[in-house]
């Protein structure tokens, strides 16, 4: 049994979403972030790091996105997740959440997490930090519509772990005051992702 | 045939080591940064990103370093530089990688390019950003030492690329006014990686 940590409204639905389309056995625990649960001694024996996602397995615990998304592909190879017999497709697999990871989830996170970067009392920096987070987005989308999203899944006709992600990032771009529809293909994307089952389910779960 | 694209004092560095551990056939492409040859219209055919390290295969680029590790270490199996055969350890490897490139190569950018996050004019903020990186440094380094890093490699006994990655961004510690003597497992992982025949090779290169 799997036991899934995770937060509303945060990249732990991508995660998520992949428990539920491999079909894995699994218990979720939410954490309330308003409650600063993700800083709680009980949470933080279970990732240090105090953020989520986290998954606990029968082995130990694993973090990170990317990592927990190419595990669960691995874990449950029915669910077809990922080009698992193909290095170079699993590699347009991980720059894509990788670039998700390291690029656009941080430009977001400079709205409301820059403390993490300049100290917390410094309001001027913080907000100058936030205003240029519609940019960022901007041009991080602006890349991803032109140059990584084939259409209609990342990886064109066949389904991926990106596509989870890309679904769960690009759903922060309307608080991120952006405007979906100036990408077309993200906006497509988004529309087959929202009408199927799984993401319905899990959607509900997170807004409970 | 490879050819790598890379520049000297980057993340590409990590890319470079696994090519040469792989004993993988590939050419180089060497980039001046203070040129802005990244920002070339050449190269940003090569990659829209205008970044390092890209790779390019016969069948078409791969970039972000993570996927690229996973990539060659896939490609060239019998280099044994990845837990292939084993879901959860290559897990904790894509773990510890995608901890390096969304935390801590991100906490580092804060010191040279935080123009990614406010506008260029802004000193203030920048330096703000600036002022923090060697506190962010050394708690993510903190994190490394008693959590991450098992010692003498990441995953204990076993080698991987996540010790590629790591000696790579733990070379910046210095430069961002972190006294590494403040982790010994890191020190002496350092000291081990610089030993290492393929390292003092492609570090010749880079500082070249």
């Amino acid at each position: 049994m799997l036991t899934f940590y995770y937060a509303p409204g945060t990249c732990a639905l991508a995660t998520h979403l992949a428990l539920e389309y491999a079909e894995a056995p699994y218990d979720t625990v939410r954490l309330d972030f308003k409650q600063q649960q993700q800083r709680s001694a009980e949470y933080l024996r279970v990732n240090p790091k105090g953020r989520v996602p986290a998954l606990v397995t029968d082995r130990g615990t694993l973090t990170e996105t990317p990592a927990l998304l190419q595990f669960i592909a691995e874990s449950f190879p029915q669910a077809k997740l990922a080009p698992l017999d193909d290095p170079f497709l699993l590699g347009k697999v991980n720059e894509f959440n990788s670039y998700l990871c390291s690029t656009v989830h941080v430009n977001h996170a400079h709205k409301g997490r820059g403390t993490r970067w300049v100290e917390a009392d410094d309001e001027s920096s913080l907000a100058a930090m936030k205003k240029k987070v519609p940019q960022t987005m901007a041009d991080a989308f602006d890349l991803i519509e032109k140059q990584m999203l084939q259409g209609p899944w990342v990886l064109g006709e066949r389904f991926s772990t990106a596509d989870l992600y890309l679904f769960t990032i690009a759903g922060w771009l309307e608080g991120d005051q952006v405007d979906v529809k100036r990408f077309p293909k993200v906006a497509d994307h988004m529309q087959r992702m929202n009408a199927q089952p799984q993401v319905q389910k899990v959607l509900v779960a997170h807004q409970a």
